[in-house]
This record gives structure tokens, C-alpha cells and sequence, in this order.
């Protein structure tokens, strides 16, 4: 496998990636994106403009979206899930607030389509133990794991996701740059399975994605579990109550100076994509007005911004009936979709007995 | 997870199998037995009297016998399975020849059960890499390996063999000794399991074969690749053309001698077993007429022996749809078992949505 993480190998996949940004403008048809989350937890605004924003960008310009909700691999760092049911439910919620469209993309839960679990089986085939130990997003999980031992399924890992994204054919996936590694080891499965049997799997191609950096409230990333993030579920109260325990510092004007001011620059980044402006603008506006005029521009222009997302959500909320269908018609879908790859794939390994 | 490979925990499997038999024929109703093989070519004596046998003898009792054509586990130790189709069906004739009733029965192929083969992904996260890294007989088949590398498929075997066991709630494997680490992660899987999401699973129990060892017409080990065994699905003629073959010895006055003369008393044996008499008895017959009368005495008891076999295998080869129609419905069968378990392990994890 081709180690992607040097600097020549991210330059690369840039080039490719604007590459494809061209091709999909011309063919969004021929692009099908698989992503996705680990239900652990509320989305945030970090996920919306590190990913989610995206996902609502590709399926505008008509890219077939299939979101999977990996409830397994919640179990690669830690023992149970914690209220699978809400969990899922919420990241459902979460998914179309923002504007996943449940009628254009397929939502489904990994631990729903068994034909996609099952491609686990000749996929492990394809990969040596060394392979899977060299991998370095697995090892950096590991690393953080909250586990003193590693798990078979935290091992196995990439494998999984090489049948997440290939059960449905996917040939697109936006991925931060650590997780290229990943990607590689599901474009070499899908190598060697046509190499073996007959080609069957696309090579998916890495969309990288420029965006940017946004920390938590308190200056470090933002995270579910270290209450430094403002949800997406929030309401204008619980969003007041965040940006005004955010971190700032005791001068009184406002730069956008990234390096020198962190927290404030930080700030000055959320209301700066919350309002489509580069956050230098955002400080020139407040100017001499202090933390307490930044945070409170800050609030409004994530309640603004928000805004359009809460009336979705509320919408889709106040029917919990229309949630469990369109997360039902989702796994119809990956399922029907997943038993048509199958279908392929016994006819490749000659296992249709 | 305990070892089993020492003296003292094979004499414990010894007597719990004791018990076991006892419990079967008091209750064979309240057995189910998962066992099965890997479909890499025809089956010959050597299987039948170390394992087929013993299967049929607990069909017998009115035990519920699920057989796996495990397909995929061909995967473990070479890259492509040879003839898939030819060589699974001639596997289901083998089962069909040696008594296997297709009625009581359930035959089965290991990639037709999609949600036996998703309960790997759960099963992986109740088993670390350093247990799965220690377990002597992945050691032992990896070292056997015609492969250099070791492949995920194989490193994880001990983890699908969880899953083809525990998807039907199996609860009684009958194994060789060699097999007792095998079973114990299986018993692990399970227990992990019902510890952490409530009860579900069996932890079963080995069944210990007191099965001798039959050896190859070489004097080796029976094996499919060394052209030194009697297949269950020759014909009289290849029997006798095997069977010539076969190494004896230089003196004339035949003996049942294990330690001084290996390969006659490996031909006794084999006489014994098909006719059901102390291989002494046999030598005692045949007295002085040598390795010629020897080898006659041998090839008619095999023939005879395999005779009604034969006879049942004719009739199910010549309608091989009738193969297929069998195959299919412990198919169905199996997914039926499968969807029903999956209901419990959803239920259990909290993923039904």
C-alpha cells in the first residue's frame, strides 16, 4: 500500500482532488460519496463546517449521498454503546437538520444491511496482519484509545470501512487528511478483489476537504465529551450560555491574529463562517468593543445561522414516526443496493452454489 | 481465556465429554451440534472415521445437526478457492453418501448466511489482538501455510468460527483435541457477550472424539493433497488401485505391531474399522498369506464398506438438482436460524432503531 501521510503524497491527492472537483460540475451523476458517522454523540458545529457542510454541497451539485450511521464501530474504542437508540435517532436529526435530503441521499445504520458486514469476510482476505499493524490511523486510534487493549474489531478496522464504502459502489469520499491512509488500504482491497476474481469495486478516489480548523470554546479541538462545542441541536439559550464561557483575552480590540490571539481568532472564525465572511472582516467591525461585543456578535451570528437548522429539526422532530421511516427506507435501500453487490460478488468468487 | 492444550485441561474435556454422551442419550433433543469442513476437495476414509462418522452416530440419537461448508475459511491459507461450485457440491454429496440426512439436518455454505457472517463485527470487539495473537492453533496453521504473509481472514479464523457456532445457538462441537483453544475463544465470545448485553448465546461445549488415527497408504498422515487416501467417493477399481499401492513390509506372517510395523498396522487398522473388528483379529486371519493377501483383505473390506455409500451417492448424483434443492434449503434454514438470532443480538446491543 502507498504510505499517502508524507507531504508529496497529501500534495498529490490535492491536485486530484481539485481534479475531481471539476469532474464532479460536469457529472455529478457519476459520483457516488459514501461517509458518514460514528453515532457517539451529538453533531456539533465543528462536524458541520469540518464535513457536513460538504456532504449538503455534493448532494446540491446531485452527487448520490449514502450517509452510513456505523453503530459497530462505536465498539472499536470502547466497550458498549451509550443509548444506541438516541444516539442514532439523533444523528438522524442531526443529518437532516442540515439539509441531507431523505428522498436524494440513503441514511442507514451499519449493523442493518448484513450483506455489507458479510463483504468483511473475503475482504480480510486481501489484507496481511502487517498490513493492518503498519496502518497509521489505526495505530493513532489505538494510541487514544480509552482501552488498555486493542480489540479485533479496532484492528480490523480499514477492513470495515473498505466494505462500507464498496458494498454500495462508492467512488468518492471526503476525508481530513488523516484519514488517507485509511482510504488506501480500501482502494488496495478493491484492487486486489478485481485483480482476483474479475473486476467488480471501483478504486474510491479521496475528496479532500480545505476546510478549516474550528477549536472548541475553551481554545482546544472541539469535542463531544469536553463540553466545548456549541451543537447543533442547541437552542439560543444553550448557544448564549456556550460563547459566553468561551475563552478570549483582556485586550480590548479585536485583530483577527491567529497565532498571537488564538481563542479570539477563534471566535472570529465561527462568526466569520456562520456569516460567509472572512473573520478579519468580523474584527474590523467590532473593532475597540471587547470580548463581550465579539462574543455577543459571535452568538448572533451562530443563532442566524442556526436559525434555518432548528426549524428543520423541529419540523422532523415533532413526527418521531417520519425519523424511524426515513432511517427504515435508508436501510431498504443500502440493503437492496447491498444485495446487488453481493449478487456481483458470488458470481466473481463463483460462491452461488 | 484458559488453555486447553495442556495434559491437565484435556482430561477435564475427557470427562466432560463422558458426561456429555450421557446427557445426549438421555436428552438428544435439547443438542445441537455445529460442525462442518472446509471445502477444498473430496472427502476419504481418514474424515469418516475421525469426524463423519461420529456426526451420523449423533444424528442417530436425534441430536440437531447443523453442517457448515465453511467456503470462505478456504480463504485463510491461499488466495483463490479452486472449483468452488464442483468442489461444495461434491462436499454435500460426501455428507449425503456417509447417511447425512437431508431432512433432519441442516447443510449449509458459510457465505449463503449473510447474518451469520455479521456477527463477526460484534464478536471482534469482545476479543483482543494479543488473545487472537496467542492462539496456538492460528499459530499452528499459520505456520502450515502455503502463504507467507498472514491474512486478516486467517488471523480472525478463531473469531468466525465464534460466529458459525453461536449464529444457530449451537452447543456442542465435536472436535479434535488439536481443535479445544478453537472452542475456547467461541466459549469466551459467548460468555463476553451475555456478560455485557444480557443473555443470548450457549457457551458449548466441546465434544472430544476418541477417533484413531488413520493414516495415509504412504504411511503419513491421510491427506487430500498427498494422493495416499481412499475417498469416500471412489470407485471400487480406484480403491483397489490405491489400496496396491499402499507400503507394507518384507515379512510375510502378518502382525498387528503399531510401533514396529507402522504400515501394516495401519492397513489392519483400516481393515478393522470397515469391518468393526480389533485390527488384531484381522492380522490373526490372515496369518501367513503376506502383504498380498493383506492388501486383498483390505481393498474387500474397504468396498464393502464404502458399498452402501456408493450406492446412496449414485442416487442423489444422478439428480443434481435434488443436490442443489438440498443445499438451498439448509440454506434457508440457516438464514431462518440466523434472522432469528440477529433479532436477540439487535435487541440485546439496542441497534433495532
Amino acid at each position: 500500500m502507498q504510505n499517502h501521510t508524507t507531504a508529496g503524497g497529501i500534495a498529490v491527492a490535492q491536485r486530484r482532488s481539485t481534479e475531481l472537483e471539476d469532474a464532479i460540475r460536469r457529472d455529478p451523476g457519476g459520483f457516488r460519496v459514501l461517509t458518514g458517522d460514528r453515532p457517539t454523540g451529538p453533531l456539533h458545529l465543528g462536524h458541520y463546517f469540518g464535513t457536513l457542510a460538504n456532504r449538503v454541497r455534493l448532494q446540491g451539485l446531485g452527487v448520490d449521498l449514502f450517509l452510513v450511521i456505523a453503530d459497530y464501530q462505536v465498539l472499536t474504542d470502547r466497550d458498549v454503546a451509550e443509548r444506541p437508540l438516541e444516539t442514532v435517532r439523533g444523528l438522524v436529526l442531526d443529518y437532516l437538520a442540515v439539509g441531507v435530503d431523505p428522498e436524494r441521499a440513503t441514511i442507514f445504520a451499519h449493523s442493518a444491511v448484513p450483506r455489507l458486514n458479510q463483504l468483511l469476510l473475503p475482504f480480510l482476505s486481501l489484507v496481511s496482519v502487517s498490513e493492518l499493524n503498519r496502518n497509521p490511523t489505526v495505530k493513532d486510534e489505538i494510541a487514544h484509545s480509552q482501552h488498555s487493549a486493542v480489540s479485533g474489531l479496532m484492528f480490523t478496522y480499514p477492513v470495515h470501512q473498505a466494505a462500507d464504502i464498496l458494498f454500495c459502489k462508492g467512488n468518492l469520499v471526503p476525508v481530513g487528511q488523516d484519514q488517507l491512509p485509511h482510504l488506501e488500504v480500501t482502494r488496495t482491497v478493491a484492487r486486489r478483489f478485481n485483480e482476483r476474481y474479475g473486476h467488480v469495486f471501483p478504486e474510491p478516489d479521496a475528496l479532500l476537504s480545505a476546510a478549516p480548523l474550528l477549536l472548541g470554546t475553551d481554545g482546544t479541538k472541539m469535542s463531544k465529551s469536553r463540553r466545548n462545542a456549541v451543537n447543533l441541536a442547541a437552542t439560543p439559550d444553550e448557544t448564549v450560555a456556550r460563547i459566553k464561557g468561551a475563552k478570549t483575552d483582556a485586550l480590548r480590540h479585536i485583530t483577527y491574529e491567529p497565532e498571537a490571539r488564538p481563542e479570539v481568532a477563534n471566535l472570529l472564525l465561527l462568526a466569520g463562517l456562520c456569516q460567509g465572511r472572512e473573520p478579519a472582516a468580523v474584527a474590523d467591525e467590532i473593532g475597540s468593543g471587547g470580548a463581550a461585543r465579539l462574543k455577543r456578535v459571535v452568538t448572533e451570528s451562530v443563532n442566524e445561522f442556526l436559525a434555518p437548522m432548528r426549524e428543520r429539526r423541529a419540523r422532523f422532530a415533532a413526527d418521531p414516526g417520519e425519523v424511524r421511516r426515513i432511517l427504515r427506507e435508508g436501510n431498504e435501500r443500502a440493503n437492496a443496493v447491498a444485495a446487488e453487490t453481493m449478487q456481483e460478488v458470488h458470481a466473481a468468487m463463483k460462491t452461488s452454489y
